[in-house]
């Protein structure tokens, strides 16, 4: 066990924070509530980007600089048993994920089956979030979002498409559930700006220049270059197959939600960009539709033991599925507190300060 | 325009021979008939090596060596109104395929969305035949299927998951439509069978040796090592979601439908295997339920069209959207023929000679 550093925050600490920000700014106490949810599932996990960090940048100054409606008023386009696409009056992502989520499980435990889109919305955070509601109720879930576009297609150098993830969420019996949540693109631009700051090369393959060729410089990649989707440049890797993947998802959210998509979303990433841009797609569907709950759970345990069982390669002593790393960090971080990096705190300490509320408590153990 | 080559077959002409072979060995001609359509759409696709070049081996040499049963008797284990779980008792994968994906266009036009799984099958070609059986329909349709084991997960050195495809087929207006439909691993199987033959050395990443540690060499990579998952070795290039969206094709596959999985399904791909190992997903879902169609199917050309005339990357004067290249052969060869290769031809004819039928007529126009 690792002592806890002196610079971690208690999971209830910030949860509270964040809907005391968040309510401050003018976002009703419900849906603020939905947004920590979010957000410090993401912490919890280990998925550091997706968590507290945004607050300010990507929640909070976008609802005060008037990008992002604090006080959105839900439209349910259309609506079917086993359907639901909503209009997020461009609202904040999460409180309307997590509601269209919930109808997507209700009408999933009615009908087998279901989904969901959400237009005119915003960034929702990690993906996983909401493929892994379902599990509480004994269905698989699924989920993904478009984004503003930090990739190129294959064989092309405008970005065409966001880090666009997909996450599915399997329950299991003893096991962690298989929660798989990635982003289609090789890696995520919050890569290039670490390399950037330590000094170093990007690998082969993570990104490309202003002319679509291949770089390994993380400043030309940042600002006049894009990242490559999943399996690299060109076609020798497989960069088709993440390309096609992360269209799938713009398609699945923008195109079938009747959102934004294309040209649309090729616009920097930023406090002051057009909101409501973004569109989401959930589902959920039920395992005793095809077997018995217990006999699933019994196999995916299997199935998962079994990955983890097999012959390891050369310096590696341990096999992980799907899920497995961030469940272990989300018992570390129950206990020892959520560790925050120094910018982080920094950054909420000004905003808190704007703001005008208190700063973010320490939970110093060390 | 390219004159046709000597060796090519016109498509009705293989498709016919398919269903002579195969009900010359005891397949009825309905369920010929499927494997036919099966095989001749992945061949003018494109897809060679899925499609009449498997007819011996994976087959009909399977069928008379008794691994797969050329008369199977399904059985529905269970059903709802949007969804079907099928037994194929060990019979070939296509036409249960087919099956189960007409019974989920159909459960989706009457309840918006539905799935499918079937267990104890075998080989079932494209994935992407049956996501595209939605188009005519004019919704979205869905497919994965497992396989015996050819790739390591990340950070392993056994063989513990298929090329586990996914295939998304998505109406579209004027353009082709979306036809997305991969592999879950870097390369396939084939192409270091390829590079072997051609005394080639396979590039970084796309196999491991015996130990799990990368190999250029295709030999090893054949007989002792095995693929990568999309993403390669490690987790520096996103193997990791390869290996999970390879496993996640297992789970709903295998898994969910009952069937076999994990170490059951480690063993070497050949005629003499266990056959009924194999199980597949489908899953369909109306556009309409979200959006008027023609609207939708306006914004998807206009999607589509975006990515084709963004700029291209040094070197190409072309993006592909997903299917498009296949939607170009498919309209060749359908008018030149479909080209086979000459291992190809000797194979069918030996195989002609040996159960009894007209040898495969060349279509030659040169």
């Amino acid at each position: 066990m690792i002592a806890a550093p002196a610079l971690r925050v208690r999971r209830d600490v910030e949860h509270a924070y964040i809907i005391r920000a968040l309510t401050q700014v003018g976002v009703s106490e419900a849906q603020a509530r939905d947004v920590a949810d979010v957000l410090v599932a993401a912490d919890i996990r280990g998925i550091e980007s997706h968590g507290i960090a945004r607050l300010r940048w990507f929640y909070v100054d976008r609802i005060r600089l008037g990008t992002i409606n604090p006080a959105p008023a839900y439209t349910v386009v259309r609506e079917t048993p086993t359907s639901t696409l909503i209009d997020a009056d461009n609202g904040l992502g999460h409180p309307v994920s997590i509601l269209a989520m919930r109808k997507t499980i209700e009408k999933a435990q009615a009908r087998g089956i279901a989904f969901a889109a959400v237009r005119n919305s915003n960034h929702y955070g990690i993906a996983g979030y909401y493929a892994m509601m379902a599990l509480e109720h004994d269905l698989i879930g699924m989920s993904s979002t478009d984004s503003t576009h930090f990739a190129v297609p294959t064989f092309g150098r405008d970005k065409m498409q966001g880090t666009n993830p997909f996450a599915y969420a399997i329950p299991t019996g003893e096991e962690p559930p298989f929660v798989l949540d990635f982003a289609t693109t090789t890696v995520t631009y919050g890569k290039l700006e670490v390399y950037e700051r330590k000094g170093l090369k990007l690998k082969p393959g993570w990104a490309v220049d202003r002319n679509g060729a291949g770089t390994d410089d993380p400043t030309e990649a940042r600002f006049h270059g894009a990242l490559t989707p999943l399996g690299g440049i060109g076609i020798e890797n497989g960069g088709h197959k993440g390309y096609g993947l992360g269209a799938l998802s713009e398609i699945l959210c923008g195109v079938l939600a009747g959102g934004l998509f294309g040209t649309d979303l090729s616009l920097p990433e930023g406090p002051e960009q057009r909101g409501g841009i973004t569109a989401h797609w959930f589902g959920a569907m039920r395992v005793d539709a095809m077997r018995d709950l217990a006999d699933f759970k019994r196999d995916m345990d299997r199935e998962l033991r079994m990955f983890k069982e097999s012959a390891k390669a050369p310096g590696h002593d341990r096999i992980y599925v799907a899920g497995e790393i961030e469940h272990e960090k989300t018992i570390e971080y129950g206990r020892d507190g959520i560790p925050l990096v120094e910018k982080v705190w920094s950054d909420l300490d000004a905003m808190a300060d704007e703001i005008g509320i208190p700063q973010l408590e320490r939970f110093s153990v060390g």
